[in-house]
């Protein structure tokens, strides 16, 4: 391979540049992964928009993609887990393994975790990343790159599901219909849910929602969501709008299970006595622990659909382009970087 | 028996009056208790000072009390688990038991739960009550009238540290240290906790919390528990103000459990980056399904202190000043109707 | 309705009479429910050749049949859940809801449950049963009353799968092709799991596990389970032979889950260092709790074909042919008795 | 610190020699400690009168050795948890931190794991060990050197505990009172544990289990388990005799747990019926992840107590005498060696 690679980085806000850099060299125990597909995600177009996420603050200029997959193409001392030519999704969030959290198993919420394309970290648009073997996993053909890359959003409906113990029977409420409502949708069927009813205001995305396995679906621009009679036990809350949240919450029925992973607003306003006379469970995810080799299970069974969610594909010259796309047209579902 | 007893009812806001009722009869399974002890809760004082609790509204004649403890003193027909003479802890509610929720094991959230006290369910501010035999708990001779009254209360702890996932080892944070506060102190401790803070704005009710258990505590008139180094995993919310406790889920840990047992206000002001990025479980309580058998273990063998709570005791003609008694006098933790 | 009506008899091993009743009559809170489809069950077959199972022994003349579905034809008083003419699939176990299994949620370990077709309770091979109605369960059009009936059998493949805690991803073992196994084995991936491997020694009834969702199957009379290359993190052992069970248990690996369904012989030989280093989990089940819904949901759904496995259809005159069809011909999977 | 340490080396059954060696420098991310106090295993007596424990062969001159304490002396580069001078409790197996069990919180079940005193990997008889830093486990002044390196018996009790989800109220027979059996007493009873009852051979084992904690003994060489009506919900195995543990399983009530801890015997003769018709759970334990935190609260907090465990003490170089005590003296309840 070559010795220099194209990078595009984030200078700054509304400033991406692609540069040369050298490929990186994996350490022991890591693979050298020429990348093939990188999807985009909202949080990456956040910190191309404002420069931040909260507490995470570009400070420096910082490479963004964390939805990416590819082909092993060289092997660090001690890296024995795959061979050269292997094609691998990528995990992207490498943890410390040996804090408390990392040891119960929850490595997601390590404190000194590097995530890919959070500052400070470096993520995956660019040609060539070096990972710890162990969070490359292989997949099969059967799998595109594309699909390979987007195991990162279904991994995050995989570990909503798991969170909210939906089961063979269970009737899901699933509030937004974006990239991470559709993986939700999907991945709640594939967890055997018989009702699966999912909410937005864009009715192309309900289409969309339907067609991946939403057994119903509410324009809440249109009806509110309070008037039906769906009952769910489970609700999904993938809108990060705090009064839809709000309003969810009041739907889901005795002993209840709430999962917040959209993003935005400071508070959620909770309804205590709802909360208390049916005790319903109310948690958040962040990001998702062991959950790859489940996606690939799901994705190559052909339960979940990822390639039906890739809408526009741009080159790495392109990153600017596959970042604003979505907000100046609503066709978009995901777009993709293919290096 | 008589065939007549006494019983203080509830006519309006702030109006009991005392009067004479027939005895009632045992219907088939249900044993006849004569009423020793009865517990006076926030619930009762808010039924008498405002009429109504949320959508419970004393639309005619009610008895209030449901903590209270007896002996049986008749059976009804196919009535066989106890014994003329067996003292017991009463249950104070009797749910359907066939419908999901009862046959999922959660009575607590049945619909049609008849509870103590509740409208149009009579109390136990009487001499004596009827009850489904298998709700009506033996007792040790070990375990007091008062203390048998107050496994209710207890209950409500035991159910609040079972949510929690309470065990060896855990750090507990406490808010509000009255009689709901300090059961939950105390079983806290009893399963297993090894730091069990509480916090409360009155110092009388935190010097009994140390008493009985609390390894700290702090007093939130004085000291911001946000400048506290203490690192909970678990949070009790006892206090029922909104502020409390939204200032105290911020300080609950990676992975850790809030339980919302006060009551108060209308909504919690959920922090969602905080409930996400730490995967904090949120939950609410709706009394308690099998406690009973735990907590007669634990106040049994010691661990838990029941009698330390009652101080005042009325009769039953006292009904009035036993629910305004802790409005003028600080010193009250729990005061015990005596019929 | 007529005031007479046919039902099947087992007065002793090999002796069943077709004789006349009186129709039962519901009481408070039952229905009467008109029978429309019966399972038989290995179990029925066990009375019939052998007057018992286990401490459970034939005394006096007992109806057999707990497979049952049919429709509401009258209601007792109180009874308020169905209206007359609803088609319903029966749980044909009723426990006493009010001990400390049943209040926990666990009412199949009931010590007082009255289950159809188990000495001394009566069973369904007859024209009509009463049932405490929230054990009558409502079904779709969608569904036969065959189907209806064997809800059943599916009940057990549900509640295994439950305590395997089956979820996507898994790879499951099922030993044993018979009625249950072929349950167990579309419940399995229902519940999601991504490889299911069945083994008996009937290439018949393998040959129904692929096609109802086995993705893969061994004939263990010609190739030892051992010198396969599966990997099972779920044993539903199925199969009742001890030999088979001891040999399947080795297979699964690290904290990996086994349970154990079919009924046969005294002892499983426990490999205690396999159980201990891998930390495997094994427990057994007894009949199943609140399934029903589940059940529902996967038939109706499609995700469990039920009508596959009825094979042979006999009248309430030809029960003796129904229980001993099996033994004479291997084609049989499921034989139906249609009052 | 000198260059050279000393070591007691198993060379072949009934061979420990006292031995010179360079004293181990720590590695990136590594302690030195110097041992203060190592508890003698059943498992090293093994070792010494076997020359094995199953598939693990003493192939090479071995240092057994496996629950030391001792104070941190020296810091490999990267070291960052500890201070020179810090007492530590050290967890003696390190796993590899990046396989699936590792990640998924389970590394005790980890393939790769390196533990003392296991062949191929040295142990702690000897003055000087190096530890990864996360495996070493600060301890209060509080805690004794011999409690220090008793946190590793009390751990197996923390996750016996766990797994047999022992609570408040929980009825617990113990099997065995040896140290396991001890400290699974004192941690039941932690736990919460309203009755626990220990069985033994050995009178005054059974005292000691009284004096800490147990609510009642039987002494099965006098006194058939199965004539008591003791009716536990979980059973905690230590006995390792296969006879005795088929006898005290059948004595476990419906929805039990029972983990099998002791180690001995092939099998374990499982009553099929009585697990099924009781849905009893049965498994057993690896060593044990993430108990020290718990184990250290317990010792610390006076509810477990570790150094009434302690009945004699050897120096390095009477490890043989330390090995070999119990057999010959019945006093004997641990061993412990002081460099």
């Amino acid at each position: 391979m070559s010795e220099a690679m194209r990078v595009a980085v984030l200078h700054g806000v509304h400033d991406v540049r692609l540069e040369e850099r050298p490929v990186p060299q994996p350490g022991p125990g890591e693979v050298l992964i020429q990348v093939r597909s990188v999807g985009t995600c909202g949080s990456d177009v956040h910190y191309y928009e404002h420069g931040r996420i909260g507490d995470f603050v570009v400070e420096q200029p910082l490479v963004l993609g964390h939805e990416p997959s590819g082909v092993v193409v060289a092997r660090g001392s001690e890296a024995r887990l795959h061979e050269v030519g292997q094609r691998v999704a990528i995990e992207p969030g490498v943890p410390c393994s040996v804090c408390a959290q990392c040891k119960a198993g929850r490595y997601n919420l390590c404190p000194r975790m590097r995530f890919f394309g959070t500052p400070p970290i470096d993520g995956a648009f660019c040609e060539y990343v070096v990972l710890r073997e162990d969070f490359a996993h292989p997949v099969p053909d059967s799998l595109s790159d594309d699909a390979a890359g987007l195991l990162e959003p279904l991994s995050v409906g995989v570990w909503a599901n798991r969170k909210a113990r939906t089961a063979p029977g269970s009737r899901v409420l699933i509030t937004g219909a974006g990239p991470i409502g559709l993986v939700a949708t999907q991945t709640a069927r594939a967890f055997g849910a018989s009702e699966v009813v999912v909410t937005d205001v864009n009715p192309r995305r309900l289409e969309v929602a339907k067609e991946l396995g939403a057994t119903a679906t509410v324009d809440v621009s249109e009806e509110s969501l309070t008037d039906t009679d769906f009952d769910p036990d489970v609700l999904l809350e993938c809108s990060g709008v705090p009064a839809a949240a709000g309003q969810a919450i009041r739907k889901v029925g005795r002993a209840g299970r709430i999962v917040l992973i959209g993003m935005g607003g400071d508070e959620i306003p909770l309804p205590l006595a709802h909360v208390q006379n049916f005790e319903i469970e109310v948690t958040g995810t962040f990001r998702y622990a062991n959950t790859w080799p489940t996606a690939i299970a799901l994705a190559a069974g052909g339960e979940v659909d990822l390639d039906r969610l890739v809408t526009h594909r741009f080159g790495l010259d392109q990153v600017e382009e596959a970042l604003t796309v979505a907000a100046k047209d609503d066709t978009v579902i995901k777009a993709v970087v293919v290096p």
